[in-house]
């Protein structure tokens, strides 16, 4: 292997040190367990200024409210703690490594490089659904919890709490998340903890409808675009900005290298669809595909950490001529790839026939089943039919056959659905599937705007993780048109976030609405830099209000290029307020003040509070 | 005046001739109407290959299927016309102006350079909801009718129209939209023509629930930034990306000049917010407005030709204490403006004691009233509070009034809203305010995405266009962070055609998804020039897609660079419809064919159709 430091790949792809910025005016904290003390759970600190309004010169007093720092769920690992020394030729810490070999119910495969390769032992299933199930509180488990509190325990104004009553759709998300729900959601198969014990440098985290929503981004080469090198970059890239987990998505050369890489330098779940690795091991010709070749290719997977598997086996033979009249026919590759060989060896699809054998794999390293999807529709036309619906039947009877095995499952959904067949969707996944967490592309509301479609689809989106859709998969400018370069899978990243955020505040997910009331505020106040860094992209944010207000001085300006210093509402408002501090009085009081007999003295004070710039 | 095209403005502004670059493969029509046979409506027809898909070298039979043109609703007015010469010094043609003497019920005012300044002849009302009301059908009328249709009745492959079943929430929307179904709607105060009879360059169109959702693009400069030349720029390219009406919101210098070159020269609605102008005019002194001053500058824009005038009558005295515990105060310049001087003066808000003298000059020009929301709340926190909703019912009051003068009207909403809030909104609106249009700003629904609020309100504006809202108000990613320039402005209107889209989809829209269906098409057919054309945005479209195969011939590939040739899975789904057509059975004959006995021969068969590239 060579390192991918020195040798940058195309035009767009900026060496790894843009990745290891830390965010602007925040820290790295580290919150330990209780119940598993070793647990050091990441999140990020953000400082803002600790007056809130610090009234102009010439205002007779200040009103100044401390204004607290602001901890979120922080996806970005290591990279972003600049005490961390980061060589992805050496990998990350692997620090569930003691909690994997603590349970004492695993056996080496091998070694590899200095890693272990390890698998369940004889008898035993490693699940987290076996752990919950029999009542065990992992680390993992709590670790997700402490992750998912996000300290709001600790935030001492308590305003900043404050939140509209969301509408969660029959979900039961408690106002704090313990260590003992997770594990219950987990039991009872409507949460998922990805986490397969080959994946020891995983910081875990979970799916389900009771957590905050996530996303996914996708990255992978093809056999046309990019190198391993760039494949690494952009893994740091997506979580850098949200990504909650990855799929790896690579159909070109160098597979099995490719996601060596990856997994070794990667804190997110990592996700495959290994029928793309197998078709590469057929040349390309998915008649020749195997059972067994599909299998050897699921345990290659599973022993180098792969944290879950789309697997396709809903593609039954009867569902395939429902597709025949469709607009876009099938456009999921691994749906397309399972049809074809349905037809050419006219046989139930191997994935299906073999599925128990399948299980026992996923248990052995606790590889998540995320059941693909290989029927969604590709078009507005397309969207809940026969065949779609068809499919996601077979899912529910087979996430049922999973569970048995104390399998953790996920289900995957969507495509391209118009707004007001999104509920349905969502509804009938929870009723045929029994509340497995649902997993989507977009939905895409409409087909008509190549180029935007991370618009498109963040609009169905944050509609689906609304009504209980656990993890959102993002969609980027180049859908339908190319791969994505580092700039598309920002946007995508970003564009999903917003759709997850709006989801929980949506939902009324607890503390959901913390960062919106804190940004607010700081924008209320004019504290231009507290706006910027709490935003979800601060070097965009800055970048864009100083393109036409550069000088430092705008940053504490009253007003920004948009409508100008004379032309700001909310400088026209907080001159309500500075009149009420001048007089010493509560604001609505000094509104009432002004309204009974002060509006003389108001006229001759109000206006020229503020130096004009 | 001095021209525009002689005098670029800040680097950002390219010359006009961009806005001058016919769309590619489509062409400017014009259709005649009936009941006025001189109206030309025009409209934009995009061909498409008329082969569907021409099967590759080696299929033993090709499938083609006719393709017909798709006639698309068209904003961007004489400028995407090669035929029409502009003249930005002259203006557009005076198309309306027979109309409007025709009726024979205006006065001339003067004449100011070549053109007549009129108003409505003592005793008239020359309002469209007073024709309506008096059963005329206006050419206005018609023009709409015929516009909103889009030729959908003359296209032959009645497959093309097939939708999905919306849901319309009440709205009742008629297959067809005739003359007499506008009339009807605009005399019942449920759609409003925005037709000032000064705005003879105008192509009239029509605001309501029952017509396509429309979108607003906001230019304006301000102290700050731009200049006179780039905001006619900017109106030229917003119309060109499909904006719907445009708002001059220009604060700074020369408003009057700026206003007059852009109404001059644009044949969408132009609206406008008087009360900016009137500050202009007491030096940016809340306090120092006059009831006098603010009326004079009504005649003034009036007689330009402003279409509709946000005026926010609703900012009453007894509302102004209710934003002061808020969030974020009152963010509506506007309301904001209005609020100070109240408080100043401890007076009711003079648009609201003036309002019928305001009724009397809005019907001598046919200026419509969008009844703004000056206290629309400017973050989540602050969402559908009572200062809301009090305003909301004051419009609601306004709207009884205006409608007794024959005014037309529309309502503005929205601001910050979560998910689940929006609805609320939008039958409240539709309850209090007796289904005049609702005009609404988003909603966006999370606050933490500064550089992104395109798309945060994206996702509320699309919800709400579906409850019922028929104008968006668009949102530009420089929102709360500076004024948006050419990049910022396209972005913003092609992400509100999206949400104006999606809502038409999920309404079930006469005719929504005829170019969905076609785009989808043309993508399932690898007609890549045709997906593009078909786009919103054909330029971004191709440029993606050429990024990684700029080569000629990815243009006719069945492949992209996003999963490379042989993963395609619409591809191998064509694979099965080519064996289909090799022997010459139907597809989904073929289909199970292949499942029944010939999976050998489609196997030997299926692999090698398409040339390797």
């Amino acid at each position: 292997m060579k390192s991918p430091q020195t040798s940058p790949g195309a035009s767009d792809s900026a060496p790894l040190t843009e990745s290891l910025k830390p965010f602007p005016n925040a820290q790295k904290i580290y919150v330990p367990g209780r119940l598993h003390p070793t647990i050091q759970v990441p999140m990020r600190r953000i400082q803002v200024s600790t007056s809130s309004h610090s009234a102009a010169p010439g205002a007779a007093a200040a009103i100044t409210t401390p204004n607290e720092p602001i901890v979120i769920y922080d996806t970005s690992g290591p990279y972003t703690d600049s005490a961390v020394k980061i060589d992805v030729t050496v990998g990350l810490p692997r620090t569930r490594e003691p909690w994997v070999t603590g349970r004492a119910d695993t056996e080496t495969v091998r070694m590899e490089k200095n890693r272990v390769v390890r698998r369940a032992s004889r008898g035993h299933s490693v699940s987290q659904m076996h752990y919950a199930r029999k009542g065990v509180i992992t680390p993992e488990m709590e670790y997700v919890a402490i992750r998912e509190n996000m300290l709001l325990d600790e935030i001492r104004d308590k305003s900043l709490l404050t939140q509209h009553p969301g509408n969660n759709y029959g979900a039961s998300t408690p106002k704090r998340i313990t260590p003992e729900f997770v594990r219950d959601e987990v039991a009872r198969g409507r949460a998922i903890i990805p986490a397969n014990i080959n994946h020891t440098e995983l910081e875990p985290m979970a799916i389900g409808r009771n957590f905050l929503v996530k996303i996914n981004a996708n990255i992978g080469n093809s056999a046309i675009s990019s190198s391993i090198e760039e494949e690494v970059e952009k893994m740091v890239w997506s979580i850098r900005w949200g990504a909650d987990t990855l799929m790896d998505l690579s159909t070109g050369r160098n597979i099995h290298e490719t996601r060596e890489w990856i997994i070794r330098n990667c804190p997110v779940p990592v996700g495959t669809v290994p029928i793309y690795q197998a078709l590469e091991k057929v040349n390309g010709k998915p008649e020749d595909l195997t059972w067994e070749i599909y299998r050897d290719t699921l345990i290659e997977q599973a022993q180098q950490g792969v944290d879950y598997f789309t697997i396709h086996a809903g593609v039954l033979l009867r569902y395939v001529p429902l597709t025949a009249n469709r607009t876009t026919g099938i456009v999921s590759r691994g749906g397309s790839i399972h049809a074809k060989w349905c037809l050419a060896h006219h046989k139930e699809n191997f994935t299906y026939t073999h599925f128990d054998e399948i299980c026992e794999i996923m248990k052995a390293y606790d590889v998540s089943f995320s059941l693909g999807d290989g029927l969604r529709p590709g078009s507005i036309a397309d969207a809940n039919d026969a065949a779609q619906f068809g499919e996601l039947a077979t899912l529910g009877e087979l996430t049922q056959k999973a569970w048995k095995h104390d399998c953790q499952v996920m289900i995957e959904g969507p495509g391209h659905v118009p707004m007001q067949m999104i509920k349905v969707n969502m509804e009938k996944q929870l009723d045929e599937c029994f509340e497995a967490p649902f997993y989507t592309l977009g939905p895409l509301t409409t087909d008509i705007a190549p180029g935007y479609d991370h618009i498109t689809s963040a609009i169905g989106a944050a509609m689906i993780g609304w009504f209980g859709c656990a993890m959102l998969c993002y969609v980027t400018p180049k859908e339908h048109l190319g791969l994505p370069n580092k700039k598309d899978v920002k946007d995508g990243v970003i564009t999903y976030k917003i759709a997850a955020h709006a989801a929980d505040l949506a939902k009324g997910h607890p503390g959901a609405q913390v960062r919106d009331n804190a940004l607010s505020r700081a924008r209320f106040d004019f504290r231009w830099q507290d706006q910027f860094n709490l935003s979800l992209d601060p070097d965009t944010a800055r970048a864009f209000h100083d393109e036409t207000l550069p000088q430092d001085s705008a940053k504490v300006a009253h007003f920004c290029s948009m409508c100008g210093p004379h032309f700001c509402s909310m400088k026209i408002t907080q001159d309500v307020r500075d009149y009420a501090a001048q007089q010493g009085l509560k604001e609505e009081e000094a509104v009432k003040a002004g309204l009974d007999a002060k509006s003389q003295e108001f006229r001759q004070t109000g206006s020229e509070i503020y130096q004009k710039i």
